[in-house]
């Protein structure tokens, strides 16, 4: 049963006793709940995909621990080949939900883990990687969507964890035990997390010998005792809610989520921890993953492929196609997006072999990548926005279009280009208004600005990467300086 | 009485029998509608902080026509020094609302009638202008918000009105009458439409004689008979129904709309009709209403003012405030801020008088404002969603915030800064995300861009009053060419 | 004799002693100097167009102190127009030249000494205003050209100046004697030192009481005893000494020129010595110095005049002056140009009267508009080489062209638009080429971005004058923060 | 002797019989000349580096022709990876020119014209493939450096070719004779043409059947009858001039070229002829070779690390470097040029085969490569400029500095952190001024803007590759748009 349907992924959910609060409310029901739903599907895109012949060499691949056929979000990559084929599913999920599909963060963090764990044992003769490695087969036999969870609340940033009013702020391990250990605290913006059947944690931050309580790394069920989750409210999260909602969503199957998970003193048996208080390794596991998830941004060129898409319909629906200023827009549009998916396919390609014989990506690139996804996607969703105009957001409601007495006027008004269909027209501005202001957004542009580490973290990481010292001597060379003559 | 309190204006408001439509439904009290109001408050504002003495001299000033004190809405501006003030006037309301406050359009259309109407009755020998003083002065004795009215749904763009397959995509003239006239059409993206006391209709763009139904300028009630609005929805809008709702609507107090206005053969008598088919001067109208409403665009930097403040306060309770790129991009914010006043005051101070004796703006430069307006508040509104950090769009809803039960969860893990509190902490992140993704993006961003005319409608007028030929011939003689070499 | 003619004014340079290096020499004739001749030619400009009926108006006031006709580089500004007048004379210089015309300075700094010896005086009862309203009338009776110079050669960054190995890296004060002070140091980067008959000195940053004897403003004779000039040397300069130059000069008539200037040990009498060690007021004149100068560079939008009218005359002599990419590059420099302009206009009208009576820009948005003109020549070069095309730097020189005998190849095969002159295709790309990489790039590319005060510079005025305060007041007051939740 | 030495190379070129103009004179000799001996430094570091072990993976490979050992700009690509080491090579050699070392035209030349003959003869039963695969051995064989020649004048450029007013503004074939073609015409902006041994020529644009006789590709040596060479003038070339310059030529030993290439009547026999008269496949080889060639622009790249490290030694000099700023510029520079590189990394990494056996980059990744070189080293320019401060371009002469009385002065008041020399710091700053104003600009800036293709035509390319169609399909899919309701 190494692949699961959509429907049994969605089945598989609806088994689990998973903890859910949105609006002040326990969820009874989140298979069903219509405003979790969309993001379920963007996941359930990733099962769907992976049982279809044509792209069954994207979406799939052989466990190089079972031989087994495995889908690619389980994978542990061997190869700078299997990199450029992450980021392709990646742009092809994007492509076909035009959200966050969620199941990345996962992947990454098996990926980060693996080879961190392979080096920590190296060091203190620890057996985490073996764990990790038997877990992982756990995933793999399952196919599991799993949340890899990274960044804590945080508190104060001028303060380290331990120095923190409240202890907890940071995700900590309250006792060690025999058999394992309890731990406490939280993990922020945690994507797909009521989508996912396990969280796998890591710590946040490189640490000092003094936070070595923070230093963990583990896994637990999504509905492990003491875990509860917080639904983040979304722009426009409740049109899922009106009744016969439709046109007015922009995008009625799919979307994403993010959660508060929460952690109130959960158990975690030893064959399911991989870090435990090795603060020398924090730093290792956390720059790892966020290189991996930095290229993991790829993603966001697929949904700018739609948004393309839905822009150069609208100019099309307006009768506005043949003007030079919109060619150019889309044209500076793709320009953008292929930018950022240049970057991506470069630091896979110049990715290299761990220790343990994954593979890694290259980090300056992949910082690189993240940088420019800052950028890149608001400067697309001015341009669609450009082109769709003004009428995005003045748009009456889909029921004032279906009203019986009133959508006649709509009907009326608000056609374009002759021949063109009304209702056609606002499905595709509303799209828009999905992926620039709507629920889309929160993918689309907060979460490439913040996701996978906040620009000034890139900019930390290209300095560190840059190699500076080198470039100064290649200009010494050329500018042929004589350094005796600086005392 | 000629100038109203608040409340004053609220209840005028209250009297008038508008067909106001919203989410299908006709509106029975769009005065009190917790969707509307937030909007009627911005337009409250600009009464209220007019009988406050700190901003007499911005808000009222003294009409040319009946030496009244008057509200500056209402105002021919007589000088420099008022289209100064004017713009002074719109970043006051847009500190004090962090919204659209809707009243502009009105004011801009009372300028650009007021001197084109006077051009057109030197040519013809008509007499409308003396039918727009009067009508002008009815509007300074009552106080009265006015919609002025420009912009047609245009159907297909790439024909002209009368080429379209339904004439009335443009709004026209059906009838001539002795006693007035007759017409049908649409307005759309009609600011503030629901909030006005009278709607004020000009022509979309330049016309020429076989489009002359389409050349006409009139006045009617917002509650006239064949008038009917239907309300635009805007990204966030049903947070506003929510029970409770404060916290998450970021911005409580105020809002801003459009409405789609549709005239149904309404009939208009000639004392309120301005222009009848005299398709020569449609072109100056448009250009001189679309001049003084690109320097309006000057109340984004009130908008800017408060999003600058928001962030760094974001900044003060993430305890990030010391961080020197924090830092710089609070100033990059300012700066960009800045330019764009900096062009709006440029256009005001080099503005000049026209024949009928008021003021217009410069044309050239109050295109490269609006131009600006197309690109600043985007990047501004990137740098602040950059500083405000992921938690903007994760957050859970304010109801899990008040849950007895989880509500503790979301105070304990979203604490910021040490000693700090968890609810000013949200209030701030919920004040962006109001104005980069929810209702207040609809004004900051995309009315921003379109507003006013669309980037490509600022670039024409930049190439026509860029003056080329001139900058050649400077050229020309820097480099000493010989034309007679040029056969 | 308040105003000197164009021949007046070299002749009076002719009859100076200066002492300029230039390649290791001393300039025997500076006035007739192949290379420093256009910087003078430009300088000229001011006198010239002084003289022309159709420019008095810019060109030309009334002394306040005198009552006499005078040039506006000599006024000490009285009002908001005189403001607005200065910028508008110098976009005229910089379409006239093309080049830096370098009287800005003195006149810069006649205004920000004029304001702050007013100021001092009433704290210290000195009487540094009058001794400094003498030597200004006296400049104005002479139509003098005066170097305002600010700029320390600065030595170690990470220094102040008392810290300097060499305490001679700030201009000092060695010795203060009952008839006058001693001074001993450089001044940097003097725009059109060579050019001026006087030097008037001020202080290059805020001073502590430490540093009191680099708290000095003054002014001497250029030639005075003691005062050496070295030439900086820019790109393409010696072009200007090929024999028969012409038109790979690009601009043959006009230029600018920095150089470094050397105190070493001159003597100044009492009587222009206009601040002698008062270091709390240095940070004032600095200031002052700067806010005005950065509104100076508005003549960078002349220059910029000029090179949208070479970009468009590239255009026609291609033949591509057609294409839409072309038309909205030429849209696209104009509005980055009128953006810069609209900022010089803005600080202008926004000006305020000082305590003694002149008229100071206003700071924020005189910083603003330095900010951009640090960006804005940049990207307008950038598209004038886009449109200009690669053979702006892959053309034979003029000698080829004159050639007898290859002449011919570079007439056919360099020859554009059918019936137009090669030769006037080749002076239109020389021109860009001197303006984006030549010997005019120094003043309207680098000069652009450290002239008076590099970006950081205004960046942090703009976060001194940006009022951040008042903008977290307004975001507090929108989002209705209870501060006392703060604790 | 497949591999010659830096000094062979050299010797090679001073055989030949080359006819190069430079200010209107024959050159005796091209190899000493001080202006174009720079230039051929650059070429002759691609043989220098195949010598060294270290370089040797880089610069060498074997022929798949001949199974030799070949300098890699020689090479047909057998792989993506042999793109990828391609790329390697120019940014190595990039960063130890900081110029254009002139090779990599005809190594693109060479890639285009091997597959496009592959796929003509298919077509027509022509023998050009097996023509040019003798040709590439000889080229081998006698490790040649070869102007791959584009570039037509093209004077009209609203004009086609044969309807141009004189028909040889576009190199055609005059007469085809049974043993040969005779050709007339020019190639403009020719790369290295000086430091060639061979030119092979192709055609500028796709043509139609009216313009067959343009539709030619043919090899000659450099020094055959009626072949001229006018060199390009550069900025600043005439310091190379100067006695004893050093110093001020910021990179004393390397430097690009570029030249107008005159071919009067010139016999090419037919074993030199590659395509004579096909005009449908003139797009293809255009095609290709602009694909290749814009590929090649990561040589940038190298550039730019020289570049970057030359500003933070100026920040070092300075004693600015750990100002914020300075090292978030340096950050900037540092992402941007990283961002170039992973364009180039990923158009070769996704290269495919072609029919012909040879590896074709990706075009559309690649001309997203080049239309961020036509953006970024500007911006990269700016951000040095801004780091090296004003002292770049006010800075006295080397002579100056080195004279006997007044070089004291210089070296006393230009010296910078304490403890280190004024000529380093001298040094540094002209080494920048170089790249960003002198002879490296030529290459640096206007070259990124024009070479292999104008930004317009890159444009034109990504509109053609971008699948728009596709791209509506998704958003089609997304959006549930019912088509048929569009009728």
């Amino acid at each position: 049963m190494a692949l699961m349907t959509r429907e049994e992924y969605i089945e598989s959910l609806r088994k689990m006793n998973l903890k859910v609060y949105l609006f002040g409310e326990l969820v009874e029901n989140p298979v069903d709940h219509p405003i979790i739903r969309p993001s379920m599907n963007s996941v359930a895109m990733t099962y769907e995909l992976a049982q279809q012949e044509e792209y069954k060499d994207l979406m799939t691949t052989k466990s190089h621990l079972t031989g087994e056929v495995i889908n690619r979000f389980c994978h542990i990559h061997q190869s700078t080949e299997d990199l450029i084929k992450k980021i392709k599913m990646q742009r092809l999920l994007g492509q076909k939900t035009a959200s966050c599909f969620q199941r990345c963060v996962g992947m990454d963090a098996f990926n980060a883990i693996y080879s961190t764990t392979f080096e920590m044992d190296k060091e203190y003769g620890t057996n985490y990687h073996e764990r990790f490695v038997n877990y992982l087969k756990f995933i793999q036999e399952n196919d599991y969507t799993v949340d890899g969870a990274m960044t804590d609340p945080k508190g104060d940033r001028g303060l380290s964890p331990s120095q923190q009013e409240d202890p907890d702020l940071y995700l900590r391990i309250t006792e060690v035990r025999e058999d394992g250990i309890v731990v406490r605290g939280a993990k922020a913006h945690q994507t797909g997390a009521v989508n996912s059947h396990e969280h796998l944690i890591m710590p946040t931050i490189a640490l000092k010998e003094e936070d070595k309580d923070y230093a963990v790394s583990f896994a637990v069920p999504s509905d492990a005792e003491g875990v509860i989750m917080i639904y983040g409210r979304q722009s426009c999260d409740t049109r899922k809610l009106e009744e016969g909602a439709d046109i007015d969503l922009g995008n009625a199957q799919f979307g994403g989520h993010e959660a508060l998970v929460i952690f109130n003193d959960v158990f975690v048996p030893n064959d399911r921890v991989f870090m435990c208080q090795e603060a020398k390794y924090a730093g290792m596991l956390v720059e790892r993953f966020a290189g991996y998830h930095r290229q993991s941004y790829a993603c966001k060129t697929g949904v700018g492929d739609v948004l393309i898409g839905a822009a150069a319909l609208a100019a099309d629906y307006n009768g506005a196609n043949k003007a030079s200023h919109i060619k150019d827009k889309l044209i500076e549009m793709t320009h953008l997006n292929e930018t950022l998916w240049a970057c991506a396919v470069a630091c896979s390609a110049e990715g290299s072999k761990t220790a343990s014989g994954n593979y890694l990506i290259d980090l300056l690139l992949a910082n690189v990548c993240k940088q420019n996804v800052t950028r890149f996607p608001y400067e697309i969703s001015r341009l669609a926005e450009d082109i769709a105009g003004g009428l995005m957001v003045t748009m009456p409601s889909e029921k004032d279009f279906k009203d019986p007495e009133i959508g006649k006027y709509v009907e009326k008004y608000l056609v374009g280009k002759t021949g063109t269909s009304t209702e056609n027209r606002m499905r595709v501005l509303r799209l828009i208004e999905n992926i620039t202001l709507g629920t889309a957004a929160v993918g689309y542009r907060t979460e490439s600005m913040h996701g996978a580490g906040s620009p000034q973290a890139q900019r930390i990481m290209i300095a560190r990467q840059g190699n500076l010292e080198s470039k100064k001597e290649m200009a010494r060379k050329i500018a042929q300086l004589d350094l005796s003559k600086d005392n």
